[in-house]
C-alpha cells in the first residue's frame, strides 16, 4: 500500500486531510434501548463536558473539528458563551437538531399533529432552534419528526402531508441567507404503522418545494432491508440536494451501531459515489455527520473508530483507479469493472492513514493514543455527581 | 350488510358500477419462475385469443372492459384490424407496454445500457410503442424498465440517470397530446445490485423533471419488505402524480400472485387512500391494472378472482365512515379512528356485490357462472397446436 | 353468518366460550420507545391494580380469566395473599415472565454472559421465578432471554449456546412436576448483531435436548420479515413443542401492536393452523396470550380490543369448511382450495360473537360496555400519586 | 501482510492448501432470471465440456478439484466413463444433485405433492441419485426441494412435512455406508406463500430424526433479510449437523450473485465461526460448494473469482488472532475483541495467497492467468453447434 506514487498520495492526502467529521454532542452521554439504558462512567453532564469529549476526538483524529448540539438537551442560556467555550478547545458548534418528540404534547405527532397547538408548539421550537443556530454560528439547520401513527386511520396521511409542509415552510422562511435545512427520513420508529416522512422520496419532494436550501439528510441506518442507499446518494448529488449524512449502521432495524461496524463495504460504497459525484469537495456542501448510540461500549473511543471507520472507507474509495473504472465500464466488463472496485476495497489502507496522521502532526493510533492519555480514568474520576447526559437531557 | 341506508347503497354502486379494472394480455398465457414454466391447456396463442379471454373476464365481472398490451408479444401487423375485433367482444385496447428486455442486447440495460446503439434500439422501440397506442387508440404508455446492474461498480450510476433521463425526455416529446407516460418502479429483478428505478422517490423525480404528462405507476408488488404502499399513493395522490397501479401481491418478492391474496388488508388501506384522495373519481386518470403470473392455477378464473378482490377492497373502502373518522381523527382518539376503518373492512361485502352484479346484468357469482359456462373446456379443446403465449411471446 | 347451522353453531360455541386469552400485567403500565415513555392517567401503581384492570377486561370478554406476571415488575412479599387477591376477583396468576435484562450487571447478557457471576445471578432469578410460579399456582415459566451480541467479535456465538444449555439444564432440573417451560425466541432487539435465541429452530433445539416439558413459546412480532409464522406454528404443533403464543402484531419490528392489528389475515392464518393442529383444544397446552405495549392508545381498551381480535380470528378458523378443504387440497384445486380458506376469512364473524356473548351472559359489545362503565373515568380519578406501573417496575 | 510470523504462516498455508471448494456443474451452463436468459458464446454442451471447465478453475486455483453434478442436466449412459474421464483432467465428481422441479408433474411439489404417483416418482429419482452417487464415486446427496404452496389453504402444510418426512426416510434407508445426505431449505421461490423447508430449523429437525448421516446444507443465499448466517453456522457445527454450503451471495433475494461480492465482510465472518468451530479441518466434513449463477458474467472468470473470495475470507479467518479474541471476550472488552476481528478482516491477505499459490506451483493471479490462457476464446471457437448447457439441460 505504501508503494503507492508520491503524487498520487499528495493528492489523495490533500482530500483526506480537509476531510470534516461531525460528532454529535447526544453520542457521549447515556442511550440504550427501551429495554434499558445501561449507565457509563465519566459520562458528561453537560454540554460543555460534551464539548470536551468531542474535543478529545478531534485531537486524536485531526478531522473531527465539530460538534452537533440537539436542543433542548444542550439548551444554555448562553449560547455566545458556549461557542466561545467550544473555540476555546477547538472545536465549532455544528448542525443543531430540533427536538419535538420528547414531551407529551407530542404523543400524535409535533408538526404534523392533529392538534393545532401542538404543531404552533413544534413550529416555535424550530424557529428557536434557528435562533439558537445563528447565536452559535451553525449554518444547518438538521430536522427529524418522530411524527408518524401507529395504527391504520389513526389520522390522515395526506392532511399531516399538508401540515408538514406548511410547517417547513414557514420555518424554512425563517431561515437566515447561508442556513440550510437538513431534512431527515426515516422509515420507522418510533412510528409502526406509518411515518411522515419515511423514505427520501417524502424528504426530496418537499425539498424541491421549499427552494435550494433544503437537502435532504441521508442517516444509513434510515432505511427498509435491502435498500441500496449509496444509489440514493449517487441520485441525491446528481439532483443537488445531497445536504450530508448521519453515519451508523444497522442489522436490522436502527441500530445505531457504529459507522463502518456492519457492513464496512457498504460505507465504502456510498464513499465512492460520494467521490464520484463530486462530494468530498467541500464546496458542495455535503455534511459528514455521526449519529450512533454506543449502548454497550464506552463512548469516546467509539467515537474514535467511527470517525477512523469513515475516514479508512474514504481513503478507499479516493484509491479506485477512475479511468480503470471507466473504462471497464464503458467496455461492459462486468467483472474488470467490478474488479477495479474491489481492489480498492481489499486494500488495507491502515498504514497510509497512519503516515497521513503522522504528517498531520498527531498520533498515527488514535485509539492507542486515547488509551494512553488517561483521559478515561481523569473522567471517571470527575465527573462524579450530577446528572449524567442522556437521551432526556 | 344489506341493511345498509338504501341512498348510501345507490351512492357505492353508482361508483362501483364506473370502476374500471384493466387485466393484462399477458397474465392468459403461461408464466413461471426461473426454475420452470408449468403449461397449462387452452392458453391462448395469439392476441386475438388473449382478447377473447379478457372479454370473458368482463363478462363475468362487467368491470374489466379493457385489456393491456405487451409489445412485442402482441405485435400483429395490422392493430386496427386488432382493435376492431376487440371491440366486437367488448374489449378496448388498453395501456400499451413496451418490451426492452428480451433480447441479448439488453444483456447490461436498455436506455441505460453503456453502449449507445442499445440505447437507441430501446429509444426506437419506445417510440414504436408510441405509434402503436396511436393505433389501438390507447392513451397510455406503460413504463417498465429492467435496467440496473448485479455488480457494484459494473457501471456507473449516475451516467445511468442521466442516460434514462435523456431517453425519457425524447420519448415524452413525441407522445401526442393526450397520452400520459406512466413510469414504474421496482425494487430488484431482474437487476441483483442496483435498478435505475428503484423506488417511487426516483419515478417522481423523473416524472417532476418530464412534465404533467408523466406520472408515476405502482407496481404493489414492487417495494422493499414493510413499505407502506398506501402511503406512497396518498402522496403522489396529493401531487397529481399517482398514474395508477398494477395490482398483484406478494409475500416476499415480485411474486406476482392474485391481487389481495397475500395482504387483503393492506389492498383495502390503499383503496381507502385513493377513495380519500379522489382517485376513484374516474376524472383523476388513476388507472386500475392488474399485472399477475398465474404460475400454478387456471388464467382465466384467477383474474376474476382478481377483478373481484379489488372490487371487495373497493367497495370496503366506500364503507369508511368518513365523517366518524374525521371526526375520532381530530379528536386524537387513536383506537376509535382505527375502529372506524376496521369496521368497514370487517364488514362482508359480498352480498352487497351480488346485488350490485344483479343490477348490472350480471351473474352475481362470478366464479361460479364461469365454471358453468363450459368455456375452459371449449378453449382446452379448440386451442390445440400452435405456441401457447407466454412471456416470450 | 347468522344463518349457520343451528348444531355446528354449537359446536362452534363450545369450544369458543372455553377459549382462555391470557393478558399481561405490563401491558396496563406504560410502556414506550426509546424515544419516549408517555404516560398516561389512571394507570395502576402496583401488581394489585393490575390485576384489577385485568378483572375488568376478562368481565367484559369473558375469555380472559387470567394475568401473566414479570418479576421483579409484579415482585410482592405475599405471593400467596396476591393470589388469593386475583381469585377474589375472577382470575388466576398466569405464566410467570422472569427478568433478567435490566440490571446494569446484565449489560453483556444474562444466562449467556462471559461473566460466571453474573449468569449465576441469573439463573438464581430464574430460579427464584419457580418458587414464585410454586407459590401464584402457575404452571407455565415463561422464559425471555434479552441476550446477544451487538458487534462482531464481541463474544463466542458458541460458548454463550455452550452457557444457555447450562443455565436452561439447571433451571429444567429445578421445575417441579407439572411445570412447562416455554422458551421464547426473538430476531432481534435489544441485541443487534446476533441473538442468542433468535428463532423457532434455536429454540426448539435447545427444547429437544431439554425434555418434553420445554416447548417453543411463539411471539408473533418477534420474526424476520416475510417470515410465515403459521408454519412454524403447524411445525411445532406436529412436533409436540407449540408452548403459546405472545400475541401482538407489526408493520416493521417488535412493534408490539396490538394483535390482529397489522394484518388479520396473518392472524387467521394462525388460528387456522391452530384449529387444524388441534391446537384450540386445551388438552394440547397451548398458551394463548398477549404481549404489547399500548404506547399512545389507553390500555384497557387496547387490551379488549385485542382480546376481541384474537377471538375474531378463532371463530372465522372454526368456519372454514375443513371436509371442502381437505377435498380441494386432494385435487389440487389451487383456487378451489384457497377460495374454501378465504370464504371463512370473509365472513363478517362479529354478529356471532355478539349472540356467543349474549349467551354467556355479556354484553355483546365489550367496548361499548367499556366506555358506558365508568371504569376509565374511575380509575383516572382514583389513581393518582405514587409511581405509575411501567417497564421498570 | 508478509511479515506474518514463518512458522504461523506454514501453518495458514497448511491449511489454505489442504482447503478444497466443489464447483457446479451447473453454473458453467446458460442462466438467468424468469425474464430472460442471456446466452453466451463458449458454454458447454454436456457433462464433459463442464468438468473441462472445472478442469481450467482447479488448474489456475488449485483448490476446485470437484464437480457437483445435477442429474438430470448431467445424465449419462454411463457413469464409470464419466469418471474416469474426470479423473483424467484431475476431477473428482462430487455432490449429487437431484431435480425434481422441472417436469409438469412437479406443479403442486415433488415429495410434498399430494398426489402419491407423484411423490413416488420423486423418490424414485432421489434413490436414482443414491445409485449415480454409488457410481460416480460421490459421498454427497445434496437435495433441495422447490416444494411449497403459493396461496394460504391450497394445501395442508402438516401433511406435507408427514409427505416429507416419510419421502426423506425411504432415501436415507437406501443410502449406502458413508453417504451423506445434506438437506438444503430455501426462504422463498419459487414457491410463494410456504416453502416445506424454509429454514434451517426445518431442515435440522427433519436431520435430527433420520440420523447422523443427515446433514443441513446452507445455501448462503436462502436466508430472509437481515438473518445472522454465521449464527446457524456456529450452531450447526456445536450440534454436529452443518453438512456444509453452497456459496454464492445476494443483496435481495436469492440472487445467486458471486460468492463475496454482495457483502465480503459476511463471508468473512461465516469462516470465521467455521474456523473456530472446527470446519477447516476435512475430518468434520464440512463441505465447500458454490451454487452461483453467471447470468451476464463470463461463467469461468466469475467461477475463478467466487473460488479466490472464499479463499480470502478463509485466510483472513485464520488471521484472526483467536488469543487475544478470547482474552477480550473473557473481559468484556466490547471494542476491544471486535478490534481483533476487525484487524484480520482489514488485512489485505492477497500478497499472502499469491505467496501460497507460487508454493503450490500455480501462477499467483489465477484471472491473469486465465486471460492469458487463451482457454476462453478457444471454447468460443470450438463449441460451436449444439445445445448449450442451461437450467433445462
Amino acid at each position: 500500500m505504501t508503494d503507492i506514487d508520491p503524487s498520487r498520495r499528495a493528492a489523495l492526502f490533500d482530500v483526506l486531510r480537509t476531510q470534516r467529521i461531525e460528532t454529535p454532542s447526544w453520542a457521549y452521554g447515556n442511550s440504550g434501548t427501551r429495554f434499558k439504558v445501561f449507565a457509563q462512567d465519566g459520562v458528561p453532564r453537560n454540554p460543555v463536558e460534551k464539548i470536551e469529549d468531542a474535543a478529545k476526538v478531534h485531537e486524536l483524529t485531526g478531522i473531527a473539528p465539530s460538534v452537533a448540539l440537539h436542543i433542548p438537551w444542550d439548551r444554555v442560556d448562553d449560547y455566545a458563551a458556549l461557542r466561545a467555550h467550544a473555540d476555546g478547545v477547538g472545536i465549532t458548534l455544528g448542525a443543531i437538531n430540533p427536538n419535538v418528540f420528547q414531551e407529551d404534547d407530542y404523543r400524535l405527532g409535533s408538526v404534523c399533529s392533529p392538534d393545532a397547538g401542538v404543531r404552533r408548539k413544534a413550529v416555535d421550537h424550530l424557529l428557536e432552534c434557528v435562533a439558537v443556530a445563528e447565536q452559535t454560528g451553525s449554518s444547518v439547520l438538521s430536522l427529524w419528526f418522530a411524527d408518524g401513527i401507529n395504527y391504520p386511520g389513526q389520522d390522515d396521511l395526506r392532511a399531516r402531508q399538508d401540515r408538514l409542509a406548511e410547517a417547513l415552510r414557514e420555518v424554512y422562511g425563517q431561515m437566515p441567507e447561508g442556513m440550510r435545512m437538513l431534512l431527515e427520513y426515516k422509515f420507522f420508529e418510533p412510528a409502526f404503522y406509518a411515518t411522515d416522512i419515511p423514505d427520501w422520496g417524502t424528504s426530496l419532494a418537499h425539498c424541491l418545494e421549499l427552494g435550494p436550501a433544503a437537502q435532504v439528510l441521508v442517516d444509513t441506518g434510515h432505511h427498509a432491508p435491502g435498500t441500496n442507499i449509496e444509489f440514493i446518494v449517487a441520485f441525491l448529488l446528481r439532483a443537488g440536494r445531497l445536504g450530508g449524512f448521519h453515519f451508523n449502521s444497522r442489522f436490522y432495524a436502527d441500530d445505531d451501531l457504529i459507522a463502518g461496524a456492519a457492513d464496512p463495504f457498504q460505507l465504502f460504497r456510498i464513499m465512492h459515489e460520494v467521490a464520484q459525484g463530486g462530494g468530498l469537495d467541500r464546496a458542495t456542501g455535503v455534511e459528514f455527520m455521526l449519529d450512533q448510540c454506543h449502548n454497550i461500549e464506552p463512548k469516546i473511543p467509539a467515537m474514535i473508530r467511527s470517525v477512523c471507520n469513515v475516514q479508512e472507507a474514504t481513503a478507499k474509495a479516493l484509491l479506485v483507479d477512475s479511468a480503470a473504472l471507466r473504462a471497464a465500464q464503458a467496455e461492459g466488463d462486468v467483472l474488470g469493472a467490478n474488479a477495479v472496485l474491489m481492489d480498492a476495497y481489499n486494500t488495507d489502507v491502515r498504514p497510509l492513514l497512519a503516515e497521513l496522521r503522522q504528517d498531520m502532526g498527531i498520533d498515527p493510533d488514535p485509539m492507542a493514543a486515547y488509551h494512553r492519555s488517561g483521559y478515561q480514568q481523569r473522567i471517571v474520576a470527575e465527573r462524579v455527581g450530577g446528572n449524567a447526559a442522556g437521551w432526556g437531557a
